[in-house]
Parts: C-alpha cells; structure tokens; sequence
C-alpha cells in the first residue's frame, strides 16, 4: 500500500503537481487541507497531490467492519485550473499504480459533490474500476460560498479500497501495508481505541468546550485577518463537532446551528484568503484564462447538392439522465434555430451516448433560398416636391441606403403609397448557415445540472470536448469557446487508435460502430437485453426486466460501447432477503440480477461493461466487489437485528431532516400524528387502527438502521423485515413497508389501508411541512422530492378507494396543524395548488388530452372523481350528443357576464322557450346536482336540457332591450349554469 | 524539494521501512508521533519512515528569518532494533538523495539528545556535510521513563537545511520546492500568519482553556487504558503549551509544573501502550534479540617467541573528548589485567582516531610463566596419628584433592606446619590468555557517557562494531557478545575497498597509514597544525593558536584522516564583532581562524575535513555554511541592537534556570544581590561600587538575545558589546563580560574588580543553590556545570589579589542567604568539600606534587594563600633545613596524642633541653603566629626550632613513668605544635 501511495505522488509530480504533506490537525477529508480548501478559491493557478489520512469519528467500528474505518486514506490532487484532459491524467495514474487501464472496465460514473456546510459544490464522477468505487472526481464550481474561477478539478482516491482490489482481500485490516506487515497488525489498535475514543469515551463536556474554544479562536483570527490560522481553527472545529456527533450529543437543533456557525466561518475565511492574496500580489501568479478562439474568417465550403449534416459533441461522461434527455432537446433546438434561417433541410434525429450528442439533418440544401428585401423610405408625397425632382427626406434616404435617388421605386405598405428599396438577398451557403446555427445551439444546450470549466461562456452537464461537424464531405467550419469543429471523433478511451476521422457525415454512426460505439440509446438497449439474456440463460435464468426498477435505462446510458459479463456470487448470501441482494446489485452496481423459472434468485449476476477488456479480471473485480458489499451487507443485517425496532429509532434523533422541521424523529413523531388524526375522518376496523398506532409509533426507524443509512433505496424492505423479524404483527411490518410506497415513479401503491394512511400522512408532512417554511421546489432543484410526494399523494387517493372521499385541501389542512413552524396553514392553497399541477402533468402522462384534462381538474382535490372523469370525458367526448350537449352549455357560459345572479322569475318570460327550458331545468335540477360527482350518470340527466337550450337561444333574444327582461332571461341561463358547471369545466372542451 | 522526499521515501521503503504519514496534531518533532513515540516502546520490531512538518511556534519569525520556520520539515526514520548498519544505511540514503558522499566530506559529530519533558534520551550525532548539520542521528535509549529494550535508531533529517545546501540558496524563501514554485511562493504567506498567530494573535485565555482540557482528556483516556487516543491528547497538551510560550504568557513556575504533568502523562501513555500491546499478542513479533556468540572451543595459536600483540576496537564515531581520554584508560585496563597472569610482556601503547582505539603490547612471550601452587592440607600434628598413620583429616584432604595420602608434602605456612600438595602449574599458551584478557577489557570498557545496543551485555560510548587482535600474524581468536576477533581493519566508508586485512599486528598501524588512516592524535595534531600554518601562510596569515580554546584538540579527535582545506568569506562580514566571527568559526564549525601578523582577523578560515574528498566541492560547501551562520549572526546581531539591554534583559524570565531555583531572572537578581553584599567586605571606590550595581542590574541580559540564544558560547561577549553599543559606562561593560570569567580551562580570569566580584557572585549563586537543592554534581553528571564553577571560583580568588582575603567559606554562607530554598546554609558545607577538591585537583594539575597539595590545603579556603604555599613548598622542599625543620615537626606532631592539651608547667622541668626548647619557642610563638599567613616568611623563623627540638628528643625520656611529669612534655611539644600546625599540614611532607 504504501508503495501505492509513493508511485501516486510521483506521478502527479511528474505532472506538475506541489507534493504536500497531510494536514497537522485532524480532517474529515482532503479537501479540508487547506492545499485545496483555499488554494481553490481565486485566481492562482495551482496543482497539488497529498496524502490525507481523513477522519471521520462516526465510521468508527472497533476496527471489526471490513471496509469501514475511523480513519482511512485519502489521497488527493487539485488541478487548477482544470487542464481540458485530467481525466487521461487520471488514467495515467491508475496505469503508474500498476492498473492495466485497457483490461479493466474503466468507468466514470455520475456522482455530484456538494458540502453545504462547506458552502461548496461541483459536479463530476466516481469512478468504477469493474464495479468498485475506486475514486471521487469532481469538477469544483464553488467553495466556501465563493463561485469558482478558474475551476479546479479534484481527484480523491479512497486508498484502502483501490489496495483491497488489487491485492484481492476482503478485509482492509488483510491489506499487504508493508512487505512485512498487514494493515490490521499496523493498525488494528489504532482502530479500535479510536473507535473507543470516538464512539464511547471522548468527554461530552470537554468537546463541547473545545468546539467553543475554536470557534472563538477562528472568529478573533478572522478579525485579525489571519486566514491561515482561521482555517485551521474552522477545521478543528468541524472535529470537535464529529466527535460530539459520534458520541450522540448532537441534538436537531445543535446539529443545525452549529452548521450554520461553521459555514458562517468557512465563507468569511474564505473571502479573507481572496483578499490576503491579492494583497500579496498573488504570489503564484494569476491563471491565464483560456481564450476562446478569436472568430476568423471562414472559408466555408459549398455543395453542390442536398447532403446530410452530422453533428458530434463530444461529452465527458454525461449523466445517464442526460443521456436520456438530451437528443430530444438537442433535435429541439436545432429545429427552432433552422427554422429562423432560410435553409431547406429534412428531418432530424438525434441520439446520445456517455460521451457524445450527435444530430443528424437530412438533405440539408446547398444554400438558403434567395429572396427579396424591402426597405421603406418615406412617403410618396414627402419624396418628391412640385416639379418631381427628390425631395432632401427622399435623397437623405438614399443616401443612408447607399443607393443613388433613381434607384427608388414606388411601394406599398398597408395601403400607404412610399417611395422604397427592394433588394434581391441571396441566400447564404447551407455551411455558413449551419456553422450559426450549430455554434449556437451548443452555446445553448444546458443540462438539468450546469458546470462551467475552461471554456468561456460555456456551461453543461459536463465539459463538452470536442465538436465534429460533416455536411456531407465537407467540415462545417466554426468554433465555439475554445472548442472548433473538425472531422474527428474520440473512441473508446483504451481503443488503439483512440480517435479517428471521418469520411463524411453519413458514415458516422457507421464509423463509431466500426469501432464498437453504439450511439443510438434503442440499439444498445437491445444488445444488452439480448446479450444478458444470452448469458441468464446460459444458467437455466432470466432477466427480471420488470421488476427492474429503470436500471437497464441506466445502464444503456451508462456505456458505449456494451459487454455483457456473467459473474456468480457465494449461494450463502441467498440466506440474506432477495430485496437487499437485488438493490445492492441494481442500485449500487447496475447489475441485472438473475432468477430461475420459478422467480428465485440465481447466485448470479450480469454487468455490462464498457468496451473490450479481459472479461475474466473483470469478472473477477466485479465479484470481488459484489462480495465485499454483501458481507457488508451481511454485517449490517445481522447487526441491526440485534437491535429491536423502538430502540433502532431512537437513532432518528441524530438525523436531521431540515432545520426548522427538526429532526428524522420530530417528522416520524408528525407522521403517526397525523395518521392517528386521519384516522377519525375514515371508518377504520379495530384491527385496522390498532396496526396505524404500532406502525406509526415504529415509523420510519429503519433509516436509523446501519443498513439503510449505507443503502438508502432499502427503505420500507427492511422496515418491514426487521419488524417481521422482531415479532411484530404482520400489518404493522406490511404497513411500514407500504407507507414508503411508491418510491419511484413505477413503484406499486400501498394495499392496506393501514399502509396507505401511513403513506398519505408521510407526503402530507412533507408537502406542509416544506411549504409552510417557503421551500417548495423551484426551478429543477427539489431536494426532498416534493414532485414524487405530490404524485405519490395523489396517487394513494386515486388507487385506494376507501380514501378516494377524502379531500387534498382537507387533508393539507390537518396535517399543516402539526407543523412545528408558524404559518403552515396559510401556505396549504399554495401545496395545493402545486398538486394540482403535478396531478395534472400525472393525468397528461397518462394519455388524456389536455383539454379534457383541464376540464376534470375541477374536481382535483379529489383525485379519484377527476380520474375517474377523465377517463369518462375521453370516450364521452365521441359521442356527438354528449358534444351537443357541451356546445349547448358553453354556448350558455359564454353569454353570461361575470357576477351574473342566478335568480329569474318565470312571471316576466315573454317567449314560449323560455317557459321550456325553464321546465325542462326545473325537472332535472335536483337530479343534476345530486350527480355532479359521476360525469357517467350526470350525462344522460343533462341530455334533456340540449334542446331546451338551443330552442332558447335561438329563438329568445337574450340582450333585448328591455333591462328587466335582459336580467330574467340571463338569470335563468345562470340557473341553467349552476346545475351543470359543477360537473365539469364545460368551457375547457375543445373539438378539432 | 518534493522530490528529495520522495526519493527518501522510496529509499527507507526499500529497506524495509513502513511510510507513515504525519500526525494529525500539530507536533514539534518527529519523534512525537506514535510511530516513534509509542512504537519505539516494547520488544516489537519497527521501520518506519515519514515525514514530519515539525511545528515550534517559538521559531516563527515571519517569514523573515532565513533559517528559521515556525514548521519545518523533518523526515523521520526509525529503525527497531539497531540494525548494526545503519549509518551504512544512511550514508545510502544521501546517495539516494544525490549525494556524492565520496566527494562531499561527511562526518558524525557527537551530539547526544534529551528530552526530560518526555523521559527520554539517547547517545548519537549530528551529521555534517560539509560543515552543514543534515541529520541528527540517534541510538534511542529510554522512551516515557522507559528503558528501551530492543534499542531503535532515530535518524532525523533537517529537509530545508538539505535541500538549501543541495541547491545553494541562503534564504529558506529560495528554495525551489517545485519546478514551477519556490518555497516563498507556495509557504510565504502560511509563514507570517502562522507566525502572527503563535507570536501575537492566539489568545491566551482561550489556550490555557485548551491545555486543560486535554490534559483532562489524556487523563481520562488513560484511566479508560486507552493509550493511543491519550497520547495524541498529550501532544495537544504539548502544542498549546508551546503556543502559550511563545505568546510569552508562561512563568517560570507554570512552565516547571506544566513539564511536570506532560512528563507524567507521558510516562503513564507509555507504560500502558506496552502493557496493551503485551495484551493483544505483541501483533508485529517480538525482535530476535541478537545471540551472543556461544563460545567456541577455541584453538588458540602458538607462538615461537615473543612477539608483538595489536587489538584495534572498531567503534562507530566516539566523542572526541573520549578519543582523547580512552587510550589511557585501555592501557591500564590491560596493564592491570595482565598484571593478574603469568604473562610476560614489554610497553602497552594505546591510541585512538574517532573509529578506532587501539592497544599495542610488545614483547608478549609466547607463554605464562610455569608456577608451584601450593594447596594447604590439615596441620602435620593432625595428619598423622602417633603411629605415624594418616588421619582421617590427611585422607579427607588427600581424597579432595584426587591424590594418593602418600603425595603429600610437608609444607610450612606462616611459621605453621602442614600437610600439603604442591603442583607444578604450566603457564598457558600467550594467545589463551590474550583471548580472555582482551575480551575483559573489552567488555569492561566504559565511556563517560554509555550507551546499549544490539550487543548484549556491552555498554559503551558508542557501539562496537568490529575487533581485530594479531599476535604476530596470528589472530587471538575470542568473542565479545556478538563480536569475534579477526585480522580485517575498516578504512575510511568511502575508500575502496573500504576495509582489509592486516598481515600481523606491527603493521597494523602502517597499514591504516597507507589508506590514510592517523591512528596516532600526536601526528595527526602536528599534520594538521603542519597543513594549516602552510594554507594560513599562502594568504600571508597565521593561526592563532594560542587563543584557540581547544578547537585544534577537538578537531584531531574529530578526523582520522585530516585533509586541511581553507575556505574563504566575504569581507564585509568583518565588520561584525571579531569575536562572533571566531565563536562561529571555533564553536559551531570547528574551523582555524586565519588572522595577518599584526593579529587581525582574515577573510579566511581553515577547515579539516576527513579523508580523501573534492576539495572544490567540500570547500564551497563549508563557505556556504559560514556564509549562511554569518548571515544569521547579522541578522540576530543587528536585531538585538535595536533593543536596549534593560529590555532584553526581561527576556531572562522565559528562561528556566531550575525549577526550584526560579527563572535566568531570578537567577540574574541574586547575582547583583550576592554582589551588592560582597561589596560590602571590600574596600571598592565610589566608581567601583557604581560599576557593581549597575552591572549586577545589567547581568546575564544577553542571555536573552537573539545571539546568545543562537550562540551561547557568545554570552559576555554579547554583553559587553551590546552594552557597549547601548552606551554604558566601559567599566560596565567589561564587567559583564568579564562576570562570565572563566568560561573554560585555559579562559582568562576578570581584570577589574567589579568583573571578579560579579563573577565570583556568579559562582557563588550556582553552587550554593544547587547543594542547597541536592543537586551536586553525580558521577560523570554534571549538568550546571558546578566544577567549572568551582575552580573559577578559587581562580578568581586566587588571581584577583584584592579578593584574596575573603574566605570560601564565608562567601558560600553570604550567597546561601539568598538561595530561595531551605536548608541553603547547612548545605555550604558540603560545596566547600567540592570546591576544595576542585582546588586540590587544580593544584596538582598545576604540577605540584601530591604530598606539597595536601600539605597546603589546610589554606584551601583562602586560595591565594594556598596557591601561594604551594610554590613555595615546592622550592622549599629541597632547601636541607626545611626538610629538618618538616622532620622536626613530623616528629612533634607523631607524638601528640589526640587531645593533648598545650599547657604545660616550667616548673616541672627536669631536663635542660625542655628549658631550652621552652625558651626558643617563646622566643618565636608571637611571629611565628603571626606568619602561619605565609610560609616564606615563617620557615625562617621556626627554623630556630630545629635544634632545640631535635635536642628535646635526643636527651628527654617523653612518655617517662611520672604522668605528670610526661603531660607536661607533650603540653610542651602541643604548644609547638600549636605555633606551627596552622602554616602546614606538615605530616602531609614526603621525602623520597
């Protein structure tokens, strides 16, 4: 190991990189050195590689878990700023470290980095050495709430883990540290007396003191404006606060303000190294900022025919999210933009792989189409005076055209005679136009998540790389930032040779295939179906693509290049639930897992890889890996076990779920509230209430379980395990698994009720909660999932009929009285109305047309009856009486003016149909509001009103004269209103 | 710079080292962190090699100073245990680094180490390359109060120092650290804040909270048997202990109880982190203790005739006061062990170079004499019964001693008759004897100061590494722990080859000659002094040797082979003080000064460097080191003198003294006290008197400023030259320098009367405080260095005649007065004892002989007079009637019995020569009394007592049978007795 870490520092020293030492006081992790926490900030240009042995008191385990350590070893490196190739950098490091690159599965996989107490964020990868987590690469955009410039790229390699991998040991206390001598004979009781330290002994008072002390002493440095000293008072700080932490004694409260109180320090510590260094002159100089290409004259080629245009835009590994939804809006853009050109083209598609946005146009013209120009110069009268010789206003015109006055002509603009200009414009050549075009469109593509790196003006998911550009044969010529087009595309990264150029647009995707990339999304969908099909069925399985939960979605935008690898895991772990080994395998590893005939797991799984490599090293680290996360696994399950459920939740206590709503138990505490509250409005069996209380009073414990807090999306399975397990009743383990549902978009509804008041208490805190205190989403950021709670709430009223009577605003409304914050009440129309909006967007999704969706929503605190309409409306709307009967009364919602009363008196009708109608309304009044609530039933009732309506309107003058008759005639139409409105938003029905 | 750690790194690494990381704590030195400070602890193997920024906040300076950093750089290696190799080792390391070592001139200059705060200590050097202090190098011999068994090497590289040397730069600001950036550039602005912080900004209140705190914590953890985590609590301990230094913020008082409880807490973490790792199984072994050698059955050699025998000891570089003083000590240990065999042998002559001691013994006969050794039996009158039959006595014996009754013999034994065996005894073969002899002497070797390692069983100044022992060309073959005796010298490291073999023992010496080698100090005295006068004289210069003060000595004792190489400065250093220019030269660097005929100082020194080396190269390297030492005297000189010495002086009360003797201050104030009183029992002038009491205000001032701090041997001088500066009176300046008089041996004593009294007060405080404490020097032990005190003390008495009627006695009883502690003085009498026997030792050094010293002593506590009786015994030895005067009164005084009273009857007279001697002595009582002051003037006179008392004893029958008439003889004899006692110890006189 140690030679490891000798060979990294060489390496990056090699590459220009400071070699410093660990921080001499105790870090969570490198980035808190102030080698990078400072050296970020400003204008210097700065690269650094160290070792940093990081601490974090709450990973203390006796030294007894295999991966998990009070003190493990970090080792970082800035580059700053960013070189436009650390990640080949990086590669390099792994081959100096002896990793043959090209024989394993290399990938860089989506992993965003943000420290709030750190005031920092940036976007970038783990990455993946066959499926182990080997390193933290992030492209820095801010620290200590200052924005990043230049940025920085920070690579963090989790040592004991890349160790643990190569040198195939499942236990980092069996790492070879020394030739000697093992980790665990180095360190083992290092470990455990830390652990003894951190987790037991530290005094709670003394720490307490200590975080006082340092705080104290970093705000006094501050003043004196000492950044440096400052720094490493904030840093001892952040210790104290961990041991305290690891020691229980944080509270909600404490948690959240001493957050604030380190932020608070790190941004003004921050500020005060900018300003020191700019004082000294910025001692190591000042980051020549890369300049974008200045725009030179092109020579843009011509065409002679229709040809296809390709665009490439080379990506550094996108979100597979992105991957996802990018070709569609790239297509977007470049429609719009063709569209304000004159340029003739066919249609345009666009796919996207990890590393690549391509779009390509069909038949795309030689060159705009030409047209003419007219230019208005002033009035005919005003051009030319008595003897028609050109007035000043006509030659100043002519002049300002560059024209001679006898060039003019005659024109007419909206029936005005002027005197004018018409020039012939000849349209542009197809590659000047698209050279506008495309630059523009890559200027303004944006991902749901934006970085900025060394390419000015630009900002995207990730950096963008390279551009290519074919229109047919030729390059499109054009630059964008620093970046310019040519004809050559990048390929697999270990690929010999690892880029090449191509012939001409058509032959792109047939290049990229030439060499194994497969850029159309469907395509590798399919081969990886099949090849892992293949490989299932090579061991008598089957891939569960249904219960698949979106991870052959991820996967397809995760490679380019797929390689389906079939590996095997130890049958023992079978023992454990099938939902922990299938989350592990999906979630954390994008593996597919494998089940016989009958649904069972097969101790085998299927990951696909990302391009050639030696299947068997591959196979091997991947099961290496898989095998470490299960016995991890296996540890936290047989550990929680020895917990009971009541005694596991006292752990929500220590997680804070935000600020002001207090912590994990505060909101566990409000969900069983409301449930209990829930249940008064709802006639529940005994049984049934006594399951809402003991699944209430156990509510969400399980996130304060070891296995949850390491794998998150086991939420609810383990609930409902470790409850079964621990006796309790069965309902009680079903409702606590259920009030979790649905958890993603394709996940199931909960089944009993108990479950499903559970459930809706759980989204109603949230919903109230958030917006009580002014954090409903915006924009895309919505960090506590308020859009899957609004879906999710409405969807429990939806599919769970006992509760369909139930109303959101009703609902809201008890639950916004157990906020612990002032004015819970007074924002509930505005959740509301935000699940509204999303159940409309549900009903949209769901294939209903928009109209017929804005009529329902009407009825949308009531999201069963809306549905339920919709679904109704859809085939109603076919049926020509039920359309007869729509115009009949929006004809009568038209004519009525706003205020409008609905009173008449029958004494003052003049004409026979008004007596009708008003007969015909007087029939089917009570029927008509009694049906409001089922459009089915309220349609034939509302039929005999068609009629009655038509004859009135056209043979009753509605606006006569006579005001009083005016009055009775529009006050019975109003009545006519009244008893249909309820039904339906009859305005918002559109026929095409 | 980041390199050279690196490849250290790599370097230790190979060699079986673990690379740590720094501790996560701020600590002052390598040797703090656990994986010295604990793991050197117990019987477990350890390599460990890391880098350790080591943080003194008392070194911040800024940035400004060019040495000095409040975090410097240590690389730290451990090696456990001794691997017998390691500076071969670490001489690879430099190679590593580089270094040619063959071209450079490194040496191992004894520098030895403690730490009382952690209870520690060890034996070792500091490596020079080319004058330049890289390494501190160190056999560890106790930890925490520990004894350490194995013994570990601790080697601590300086990097800045290195690195500075290596690229040539004289400000650590200019070191270029990376390729892109220098030291400055990347450290500058941490140095000045940090530097604020320590110095200015961390606040008080705030860190002596924290040092309580974790004090608390340590405590607790160790209670908890927690070492680890207590340990990294102590060091926190340390380093707000450090930050209170040096905001200036700890009194004497707090700092000696502050030392006490970390030391305490130290030797607890200690104890404990061996009892815990004896609890888990001692996880990294238990080091094999190296075997010593199973002794063999030998053959041992014959010789023909007598031949010469030669044992070389091969030590790792001693001391050069044990160069000097062990050739002696080995030739008595032979002579003595000789002394104790039958065997014949010529001259012993013994020399030593720093890695070698060597005895030569000429004429060794080839075999022990033969001898008889009688065994005693029972008396002859017990062996035989009457018929003349053995007894059961003779049969017994005969029986004991495997012998027929009938071999025994008659013997006689003091005038006794017995029965009795006499066995013929052959002498053993040379070689037999020589094996036993040498391998006593070797194993009974001491040095003053000593030392374990891996060779159990020997204890030495420094280890033995090899031991060569011909008799002629035989090897004496004998084992000494795990040594044997063969014919292969070591030559100089880097000679090739770097040892051989010796044909027979006379050529030892002209075989290490023909490889350089100086094995005689004599000649290497006289090459050097030979080269240097030659190198002075080629720049028209000379060496000062007399003013020397031992650096020539010191330098023979330093090299084995002188290779004398003169080096050059700029001149405008020569406008500092001559005397810091030649303190730095002498002391520090252990170069000639060159001075021109009329004695001033040149811009030229001489170095020795040892063996053959680039000459070029050596001497650039020794300039840069003088060049970089005179910067920094500069700098400290030109600092001090913008501070007025009453300022400085306040600085003394951050200095400790002793913890119950106070503070440098306290110390400071008793001086001018003790002086003030001295006065007293003077007759001073009014100037004089003046001088005194600003002076004693004034004293030990420059103990406080930067130079002193640096340069200690400059104090007085300092003094004398910053009061100077400062303006005070001459008088006073030369007092304060002169109040340091004698600082060595051969030091010159205090012209004026205020320098004597002040220096006299000086002694008089230090010996008296530290007998009053119990702290008397203690075998080789002498810390405060109370002989050198001792003997200046009786100098300045002896050579200031103005003080030579004040008696030591009398002085120690002022100055105990001021002694803060009890028992003071009842403890003067014990520190007259040693300053008596310091005087005794002073006046036999002197070359009086042995029977004159005793003989005067009695005047030892006035030693001006005793001096002065010395001389004149010495002549008056050989005058005849001196020596029948000294028969005369030997004669008197053999006869006086203890007691007898001096009265005496004339009345009672019988004889006429009692009337006579009684009237010659009446005749002389009164001027011989008067003369018992000086005995010049009083042998004169008693000479007159000669006759009459040889007369006396001729005729009178003293111890006659009348008692009364026999007391009044000896009253008669005790009255001469009484006249002349008081101006000799007469019986004390020898005659040979």
């Amino acid at each position: 190991m140690q030679e490891a870490l000798i060979r990294l520092s060489q390496y990056w020293a090699d590459h220009g990189c400071a070699v410093m030492q660990p921080m001499n006081t105790e870090v969570g992790a490198g980035t808190l050195n102030p080698a990078t926490a400072l050296r970020v900030l400003g204008p210097e240009p700065w690269r650094v590689g160290y070792v940093e042995p990081s601490v974090r008191p709450d990973d203390s385990r006796y030294g007894d878990n295999p991966n998990r350590l009070q003190t493990h070893t970090q080792y970082q490196v800035i580059l700053k700023p960013e070189p436009a190739k650390a990640q080949e950098l990086y590669l390099g490091s792994l081959q100096a470290l002896g990793i043959d690159t090209a024989a394993h599965d290399v990938r860089f996989v989506e992993d965003n980095w943000a420290s709030p107490a750190l005031g920092a964020w940036g976007l970038g990868w783990e990455v993946w050495l066959d499926g182990l987590e080997i390193t933290q690469f992030t492209y820095f955009q801010q620290s200590g709430g200052l924005t990043l410039d230049p940025v920085s790229v920070e690579i963090t390699y989790g040592m004991e883990r890349i160790i643990m991998a190569l040198q195939g040991v499942s236990h980092f206390k069996d790492i070879t540290y020394t030739p000697d001598f093992s980790y665990g004979e180095l360190f083992g009781q290092v470990e455990y007396e830390m652990s003894r330290y951190y987790l037991d002994d530290a005094d709670i008072a003394t720490t307490r003191t200590l975080f006082d002390s340092y705080e104290a002493e970093a705000r006094r440095l501050i003043d004196a404006r000492l950044p440096v000293p400052a720094h490493s008072q904030v840093l001892k700080c952040s210790q104290a606060f961990n041991v305290l932490d690891a020691r229980g004694a944080i509270g909600t409260t404490e948690r959240a303000r001493a957050f604030a109180r380190m932020r608070n320090l790190a941004h003004e510590v921050a500020k005060l190294w900018v300003e020191r260094r700019e004082e000294n002159g910025f001692p190591l100089g000042v980051a020549s900022t890369q300049q974008a290409e200045p725009a030179q004259s092109m020579d843009f080629p011509e065409i002679a025919g229709p040809a296809t245009l390709v665009l490439e835009i080379g990506v550094e590994e996108m979100p597979p999210s992105e991957v996802e939804r990018l070709p569609e809006a790239l297509r977007q853009a470049l429609r719009e933009r063709l569209a304000q050109t004159r340029l003739g083209h066919g249609d345009i598609t666009a796919y996207a792989a990890p590393r690549r946005l391509i779009a390509r146009i069909e038949q795309v013209q030689p060159r705009e189409e030409d047209y003419e120009h007219t230019v208005r110069g002033p009035r005919l009268a005003a051009a030319y005076d008595a003897e028609n010789n050109p007035t000043k206003a006509a030659l100043g015109f002519a002049r300002g055209q560059g024209v001679e006055v006898s060039d003019l002509e005659q024109i007419t603009v909206s029936g005005g005679e002027y005197v004018g200009l018409v020039r012939q414009v000849h349209g542009r050549q197809a590659a000047e136009v698209l050279a506008e075009v495309l630059g523009e469109a890559i200027s303004g593509l944006r991902g749901e998540k934006n970085m900025r790196w060394s390419a000015p003006g630009l900002s995207f998911t990730r950096p963008i790389r390279w551009i290519l550009a074919l229109l047919g044969e030729q390059v499109v010529p054009f630059s964008v930032s620093t970046l310019t087009s040519d004809r050559t595309t990048q390929l697999h990264r270990f690929a010999s040779p690892s880029s090449t150029t191509v012939v001409d647009a058509d032959s792109l995707l047939s290049t990229l295939a030439g060499h194994g990339i497969v850029a159309d999304a469907t395509e590798r969908r399919e081969r990886i179906l099949n090849a892992a099909t293949t490989l299932a069925g090579e061991v008598g399985g089957v891939i569960d693509v249904d219960g698949d939960h979106g991870t052959v979605g991820e996967i397809v935008h995760l490679v380019e290049e797929p390689v389906a690898i079939r590996g095997s895991f130890d049958e023992s772990y079978l023992k454990l639930p099938a939902d922990i080994l299938t989350t592990v395998m999906r979630k954390h590893q994008r593996y597919l897992p494998v089940r016989d005939q009958q649904g069972n797991l097969l101790p085998t799984f299927i990951t696909i890889a990302n391009g050639a490599c030696d299947l068997d090293q591959v196979r091997a680290g991947n099961e290496a890996v898989l095998r470490a996360r299960y016995d991890d696994a296996a540890f936290f399950y047989h550990n929680d076990l020895r917990t009971p459920p009541d005694q596991i939740k006292h752990g929500l206590e220590k997680l804070t779920f935000e600020q002001r709503l207090g912590s994990m138990a505060d909101r566990a505490q409000r969900i069983a509230a409301i449930a209990t509250d829930l249940t008064g409005h709802l006639d529940l069996t005994a049984e049934e209430k006594t399951t809402v209380t003991r699944a209430g009073a156990l509510a969400k414990f399980d996130l304060a379980s070891d296995m949850v807090i390491e794998l998150s999306s086991l939420a609810g399975i383990m609930a409902r395990e470790y409850a079964r397990q621990a006796g309790e009743d069965p309902s009680v383990a079903q409702a606590l698994f259920e009030m979790e549902q649905p958890r993603w978009a394709t996940d199931a509804y909960p089944e009993s009720l108990p479950g499903a008041v559970l459930a809706l208490a759980d989204r109603l805190d949230l919903l109230t909660g958030l917006f009580a205190i002014g954090s409903g989403p915006t924009g895309s950021s919505d960090p506590f999932g308020l859009r899957r709670a609004a879906l999710g709430l409405t969807g429990i009223l939806r599919t769970q009929p006992r509760l369909a009577p139930l109303s959101v605003s009703q609902l809201l409304t008890v639950a916004a009285a157990h906020q612990p914050v002032h004015g819970a009440v007074e924002a509930v129309p505005e959740a509301e109305q935000f699940i509204t909006r999303r159940f409309e967007q549900y009903l949209i999704d769901a294939g209903h047309a928009v109209d017929v969706v804005r009529a329902v929503l009407l009825h949308a605190d009531t999201p069963a009856r809306a549905e339920q309409d919709a679904t109704d409306l859809s085939q109603l709307k076919s049926e020509s009486d039920f359309r007869e009967l729509a115009a009949a009364l929006q004809r009568v919602q038209r004519i009525l003016p706003d205020g409008q009363s609905s009173t008449y008196d029958p004494a003052l009708f003049t004409e026979p149909a008004e007596q009708a109608l008003h007969e015909a309304l007087t029939a089917t009044a009570g029927k008509l509001r009694e049906h409001t609530v089922n459009l089915r039933e309220f349609t034939p009732i509302a039929r005999t009103l068609i009629a009655p309506i038509n004859e009135f309107f056209d043979s009753v003058m509605v606006m006569t004269k006579d005001p009083e008759v005016q009055a009775n005639r529009l006050g019975l139409l109003a009545q006519v209103n009244a008893c249909t409105a309820p039904a339906l938003a009859w305005p918002e029905l559109v026929w095409s």
